[in-house]
């Protein structure tokens, strides 16, 4: 017996089949609004992803040399392929690109609640506009596909921020700030103690004072008074960019799942614009359900030229959890139309009756093991079949079949030449 | 720059919807069968795979040692995995287990025509029945699923054949017959010259008249002539499985696909009974466009109970070889239902008209980089727009918007409360 490898994930059918209308859910609103879903490949040339992160990354890949002196590695994440993509046919696509895409992806991290080796996401990107108008449309697809799922403004909240507001407040203290090193320690604020997120920010190069001056600074609700405070261009700028963008996002009905939140900055280095994560309203799913943000320089370090560029990884496991904890997970039963039995010599007729069945469409199994009656009953009830059409040696001489609703245990003979007739979906209700 | 990787592809949005198309027909068709979707892990124990096809599989393998030193393959097939699937719960799990799954999977080999070390297959498997039936809804959904791509009779044949008449002829010859090399040089009959086939089949152990002998055989209709010329039990219960198995085709109504092919004996090893293959009635597509079998031995092998079962992989880039030589490949264009163009300050009417659009189910896009009317009407023709609505400041004035059909080039006036209005897909014909 074989072992499943550590951090990977078997979905059995009941499991699969509510990812799956999850799944069907997200790339639905993807298609609205006109993204179109590509397909990438699981490997990509290892240093596409230490050019871009650094050679800490490959700690977490899953990279090796293939049987072609090739260094490889499983994509962790989709943005560096898409970029790739981008750049090879630049010329060629008409702009702006919109993209989509679902798959799998690795990453060799420790294992726990809602984290796993081998994890799924959704892909949605904008290349080539850097109006306010393409990230209120990433943010707008993500209301909208998580209100397909059943969510309300009640569960979730899209915390939205700027990565120039944070780094234009840093600089305007008058000490010499590590940017990257300051963001980092804000992006662990709520995860860490407050001690160890103050020291943090002070080895970034504030002092205790302008630490705490700083952190003021973060909650407030009042935009002009960071402006003020930096007097800075930069901070002007970026606080207009993010009110353009809020603006944008309200157009499209979708403002009030958006709260500013100075706090969200991120934990990847790429992003240069608005940046934003989903979270749990109720906080019972307590990290960032997914995130976001506009990576405006990516395109051009990877050798094409300058591409603005938004979008949204959106994670599915994180998800489900808070699917679940809304308690709008889908149902994880099966579903099955009919179930058609047969008793002794009466194949033909069975076989007949299911491919007419399915040639209308339904969901339908029959007998592929010659059981008994009893068994082949059993067997109807575990996949939850609707309707059983019982075809029996006996009915068959008085040319009628059984149609039998599993609900309510009614049946009822039906002339076998009327079955399933007209009908696209007969069920006993149509025949008693 | 970036290059791919050699035998991996991208997929761009044209060629995606094509795909997406077939992918769907396959699984909706497997949907109707009762097949279940599941989800399956791209790594598993290399071990998995040696232990099933022996040691020389790893070159064939993506195997590397990961970060917590397993050695790990990513996974060439999905047999081994489903097999592992079903011994783990096989208590749990209700008989016949029918499932399905569309993903890619891994093989270094040579990258030819047709032929990528990416490749995508649909595997649809029944596990628990060793009745004809079970190989016979094998055949009769895989003649569904190519139906429902549009695909005829004229268009392909299965070639249909048992694993024990091949193996039984041979061994009715006086011979010390390898039976595995003699079954691999059947494989290659119709790959290598005669000469070539010959003197494998003199390798694998038959004398040169033998083998012309056996060779005769294999071009008989007659399948009584070889129970006939074999004389044993094994030869007369292996005719009369696979003359079951296409009785039972016949009621499914997919009997017209079917040709008994004594040569179909498909590579690989595990296959216990029945196998067949698909190929391209006009053999533009030289090469199998697809293959399945009965593998009975497998779950045990694995350490499960003894679990008889049959399946079929449907192999996408041969299947789209003969979907595009047969002309049914689907349309690579894309489709956009609106394209929502504004000009000066509307942006808040533009929205609110691409929102309600959008949550009519359609296809919409609009403007994200703040650009002029004509390159807006460019954008649009390049994504296929049927319907342009024009969302001006002038016409805006008097309450209204222009609803023009991209087909025709016709457009008209309509009343900006109108619109959708009623209508979940409003055209120019509705307002002319």
């Amino acid at each position: 017996m074989y072992e499943r490898i550590k951090g990977f994930r078997d979905f059995y059918p009941g499991e699969m089949r509510a990812r799956r209308v999850v799944i069907d859910e997200l790339e639905a609103a993807a298609r609205r609004y006109g993204f179109r879903e590509i397909g990438t490949p699981t490997l990509e040339p290892t240093e596409m992803y230490v050019d871009k992160s650094g050679e800490e990354i490959v700690d977490e890949l899953y990279s090796f040399t293939d049987r072609g002196g090739r260094d490889v590695a499983m994509t962790p994440e989709l943005t560096p392929t898409v970029a790739r993509m981008v750049v090879a046919k630049q010329q060629e696509l008409s702009k702006p690109i919109k993209w989509f895409s679902t798959r799998p992806f690795w990453r060799y991290e420790q294992v726990q609640q809602g984290r796993f080796r081998e994890f799924y996401q959704t892909n949605v990107d904008v290349f080539g506009s850097a109006e306010p108008e393409a990230d209120a449309e990433i943010l707008a697809y993500c209301a909208d596909a998580l209100s397909g799922l059943g969510l309300t403004a009640e569960d979730f909240e899209f915390r939205v921020s700027h990565r120039d507001i944070l780094g234009g407040l840093l600089e305007s203290f008058d000490a010499d700030v590590e940017t990257r090193e300051a963001i980092r320690a804000v992006d662990k604020r709520e995860k860490v103690k407050r001690t160890e997120y103050h020291a943090l920010l002070t080895e970034a190069g504030l002092s205790r004072e302008q630490a705490e001056e700083f952190d003021a600074l973060l909650d407030t609700d009042d935009l002009d008074e960071l402006v003020e405070f930096a007097g800075t261009e930069r901070v002007e700028r970026a606080v207009a960019n993010l009110e353009n963008v809020l603006e944008a996002v309200e157009d499209l009905g979708a403002r009030e799942f958006c709260s500013v939140s100075l706090e969200t900055a991120r934990g990847l280095d790429y992003y240069t614009g608005v940046v934003f994560e989903c979270f749990d309203s109720t906080g019972e799913v307590s990290r960032s359900v997914f995130g976001g943000g506009r990576y405006d320089d990516l395109i051009e370090g990877f050798g094409g030229q300058p591409t603005p560029a938004v979008g949204v990884a959106l994670g599915h496991a994180t998800l489900s959890e808070l699917c679940r904890r809304a308690g709008v997970w889908p149902d994880e039963s099966l579903e099955t139309d009919y179930y058609v039995l047969r008793v002794g010599d009466t194949r033909p007729v069975a076989a007949r009756i299911a491919r007419e069945l399915r040639e209308r469409g339904n969901v339908v199994e029959t007998d592929l093991s010659g059981r008994s009656f009893g068994a082949q009953m059993n067997y109807a009830d575990s996949i939850d079949a609707e309707t059983v059409v019982i075809v029996g040696e006996r009915d068959l001489a008085n040319d009628e079949i059984t149609v039998k609703g599993m609900a309510s245990g009614e049946q009822t003979a039906v002339p076998v030449d009327a079955f399933p007739g007209e009908f696209e979906r007969p069920t006993y209700d149509d025949f008693e």
